[in-house]
């Protein structure tokens, strides 16, 4: 991970990011702590599916390998 | 695996996660073991269908690489 | 692989067990070994396809990398 | 990365690429950071859906292994 | 390779075996050659396409890396 | 990389070559760079749909892992 | 790769073989070089498509990773 990319996560963390993993998964949370490896922990996530609709999953363990892309929300 | 991580892991043994994996396969079962490759042993499992549908599995071994997510599940 | 992995795996040598890999295969058959990368041999092998039909294979060696989950069958 | 690569990414940084990746997924935004595996910031960015339509992400940090391409763009 | 899975393959050396690889590849040949990461070499080879039907391949050189399972036909 | 793979590539240096990817995206450009890991830069690129049309990128930076082949083109 | 792999494939060194890759691309040429990843350059090669249609390509570097077999065609 550039210093860039490090700093980005590491002034978002308390806010709502957008994660994107392979099999086409998207989560909006609160992001919680991260590691090198982009290994993520979320907080207060949803699970955004095809067609917009939303499902509850609290806090959730992303393994880093599998994520393509992690987005600050900024409303 | 971030001491996050590894904490949320540690504090939910014995509860119910939902594990999503490669291959677009959800279970959902009381979180017995893992390693920091987030190999994961699941007790009284059962497998989510893309449909809602579910299935009885019982004790489940699932490979850390292939994992995606893991999220307990609080109600 | 965990202790508790580990330790499930040896318990279930001689018995049944359901395993799904990469490329949306599902096979049953009785554990015959494994090793810590979770290659594995079934004997008495049985494909399971999608519609729920099955085929018999015999004997089945099964590289570890593509193993998703490994579930003892208990009925 | 060859020598090449770099100094095409390093005269690119504040100009705007086209990234694609894995599942499928193109993103459009301001090249903000690299490092040697691709991993990579984009700011102002765009996801560009399938039928054209785009969305706005804002800060995007892309992990490298999962990068097809980057090209910058010049109108 | 566990020493069971070895055996298996050994003691099979000149026997018709199936194998499944990704991309839904399965072929069924006689067992020439095989090495520590699966890396197998059949003869007489077919393809067995979806719907059953069979073409000839005459000798294969199959990358283990991408093999999920071989299984040693015996009628 | 092959001594005739590395010769081809360095032969066609400023050449017009296609390129097929990970996810089915074919690119037709200059060969401008390569390296021993098959990281390509290619200009004058175009992307080539599935039904034959194309769309122009320019410059393009791929990552070598995703390439699945690089085929100079003469005509 | 196994010994019998490489003498096969040595043997075949201007004879054509069909190449299965990754994304289900098949190819069609002469085996002008290969290496112990099983990186290949062929000549005179066409890809075959689902159909049985083909296309003329010419020189072909493939890269090792996403080969899955390699079977010498003998008429």
């Amino acid at each position: 991970m550039s210093d860039t990319a490090h700093k980005i996560l590491e002034e978002n963390l308390g806010n709502v990011v957008l994660i994107k993993t392979r099999e086409g998964i998207a989560l909006r949370g609160k992001l919680k702590s991260f590691d090198q490896h982009l290994n993520i922990v979320l907080e207060d996530t949803e699970e955004i599916r095809y067609d917009g609709a939303t499902r509850k999953l609290g806090t959730v363990v992303i393994r880093g390998d599998n994520v393509i892309l992690i987005s600050p929300i900024t409303e």
